[in-house]
């Protein structure tokens, strides 16, 4: 019988020294803890919030931006806190934002989406008409290729946050996008679309009807309210699974066609350079990738050696998350950890290893398979196909350095 | 074959007329919206909102309360706008409250959790030793047992928010009770838990131990952050299906018993005078109910006759829905709705229903059946057992009438 099969083994309280001997001889006369000063007076009103905010004392959990990755802040991206990040769903405060020219502050009276090219009815719909159609709501994650593109050549940022942060998972609402195109009705020979944004880089990637006629949703719901302004607001077009950038913000013109545009963004920008010199573009998928979210170099081991909850997340944007292997010495041996609450096709799922830390100095993994059986690789298995200094689509192991003193390091194996 | 199954065929494109028109010459061309001062200009950078909000077009969008039905703010409720939920998932910032005394602001530094009464190893735990324990994360509702309440002896406001507005719905990520009771090291013959809030009022509830140890929650986590101050900063208890009350919030003591307490609050407030005189206790579980969020007051038909997407939210205390039908005519005739999205136990589920109204008034109406059999009862129904004047426990089918105009109105038929 392992370990994690026994039942009231944590024995924490004992661990937890101090607090818990005090604990003891007062808890056992049965009295609560004695009155704060919020117990003894009236809280505020149901009336000074009607939109609510985090409290005060959470203002550390926010999202950061790296100051040197962009010459402006309107070109740029912004990490979400992953080492506070509870769960699968991301609050739209803190989801992860990535500007090609800003933010822009849209009027949903004056919003227009217009679906054209090579269609028997050309659409040009407002918000109210396009919110007629048939919704659906469903859970997905959304990532930026680049998430984690410092660490191509090396281990760089010491940091959760800023490794793993171009990621957030949301419930999204909307209309499918086969809906609108039905409803268009496609010409002969219509295998393309072009998806355009309104923002004033005018944003846009060709996505394979295939794809379009699958599981895209043209959303205006995210996480149960409109979206946000830095998500879209008032549409986005949401692509599950795949990169973040085709997932176009501010979304105004569908147009369909029968080749890829080949777009300034899908030549210059989202292609990438590899190490044989070849250029690849059209990589739409985000592979199978994990992450430990606790411990690490945000949150580290504070209180000695004991009983610690290793946890993180799992995604991949070809399906479901099958397992998650939990490695404590750098890859030898791997544990196989337990997911955690829904497990759903493209979109965060939680893990989970109880795990008893004697103190010494460790590396911890996470290693994902997903449900094609894609197995998460190695940064080293990365380096081999992609050379040593790509942008995108670094979904390699992330190695968790523990030292003696619960200190935790971003750390790369050679 | 219905005309549901049928492919595009919705053609609302005709039916929106002007703009389709204008539309079909424009699209024709293939050229995109003309340019909106937006697409002409640089947006907000991601240094702006490090913390995010909602478009400033989206002021709509709060928790009301009504004025009268409290003396003050501080012991009152406010109601999530349903009318404005996309989805399953609620957001914090629009998640309705309850308050007995006020929101407390605690800070988490001086937070402490007593453990106590009948167990081995009494504990006071920090949060930070709270949050070493093995950690879950569920969605699940909350839902006040007053949701309803003025509807009971007839139909009286005429809003979606005010008529089922005390409900909400999130990721809730915490210890297990469970755990917690196994560590303290359970004593024989306890049978109950008595929780104990430290807002002002000290509410309390007792729950009976085979619930504490089925799947009970003691949560510092919502929908992917700490939880609010509203909602019970930095702990909350939640029972999933179980009443709001018993959900304590600001949660500062768990203390084992061999039976209920009986409080303050389990007599005075949470316990229903029946139509016979009797009084009814420890009603905890939410039975299953369901309503149409789209249409309804708040959101009228303003298309004219033609299509439109009827949709809602069921759930049940006891489980996983399994069906939910819908009626156009005052409950004479149903049909099955969609459920769409994940359906997860004691969560908010989706529903959606494609209704192609022909512009004459009616009467519509959507009954949950759960995965027990229990089928959402009708007005008339619950009147039989609970009088007309109960506060608690209305989970009736709510009819809408939709009038020619498109208006909708909340009625209660006789």
């Amino acid at each position: 019988m392992s370990k994690t099969d026994r039942r009231g083994l944590f024995r924490l309280g004992a661990a937890f020294g101090a607090t818990a001997v005090a604990t003891s001889a007062r808890a056992a006369t049965g009295a609560p803890p004695s009155d704060d000063p919020w117990s003894n007076s009236l809280g505020a009103g149901v009336d000074s919030r009607p939109y609510g905010r985090p409290s005060r004392f959470e203002k550390n959990v926010i999202r950061r931006y790296v100051p040197w990755l962009s010459p402006t802040t309107d070109a740029d991206a912004s990490f979400t806190p992953l080492q506070d990040h509870h769960g699968i769903i991301t609050p739209n405060g803190l989801f992860f934002e990535r500007y090609h020219s800003g933010r822009p502050s849209i009027n949903p009276k004056d919003y227009r989406l217009m679906i054209s090219g090579r269609v028997k009815r050309p659409l040009l719909l407002t918000l109210d008409q396009l919110m007629r159609y048939p919704s659906v709501s469903r859970i997905h994650f959304i990532e930026c290729p680049a998430n984690g593109a410092t660490e191509w050549p090396a281990a760089q940022l010491n940091s959760l946050q800023f490794t793993h942060g171009m990621i957030g998972c949301a419930e999204w609402t909307g209309v499918r996008l086969s809906t609108l195109l039905d409803e268009a009705g496609l010409l002969p020979d219509s295998r393309w679309v072009l998806a355009t944004g309104s923002d004033g880089a005018h944003m846009d990637r060709s996505l394979p009807m295939v794809k379009c006629l699958d599981d895209c949703i043209v959303a205006w719901g995210q996480n149960g309210e409109a979206i946000r302004p830095e998500q879209g607001y008032p549409v986005r077009l949401v692509v599950p699974g795949w990169q973040g950038n085709v997932n176009v913000k501010w979304l105004r013109q569908l147009q369909v066609g029968t080749e890829p545009w080949i777009t300034r963004e899908e030549t210059s920008e989202y292609s990438e350079l590899l190490g044989d010199g070849k250029s690849l573009g059209f990589t739409w998928v985000m592979n199978a990738k994990s992450v430990i979210t606790f411990p690490c170099p945000e949150k580290k081991l504070t209180g000695g050696p004991g009983f610690y909850q290793i946890h993180g997340l799992a995604w991949s944007g070809n399906g479901r998350v099958k397992e998650v292997d939990i490695s404590l010495d750098g890859g030898v041996n791997y544990h196989r950890a337990t997911l955690d609450g829904p497990v759903l096709s493209r979109c965060l799922t939680r893990f989970t290893y109880n795990w008893w830390w004697d103190g010494k100095p460790a590396l911890i993994q996470s290693r994902v398979t997903d449900e094609t059986g894609y197995v998460q690789p190695t940064i080293r298995q990365k380096h081999k196909f992609w050379g040593h200094d790509p942008v995108y689509e670094n979904n390699s192991i992330q190695t968790w350095q523990v030292l003696a003193d619960g200190t935790v390091n971003n750390v790369q194996l050679s």
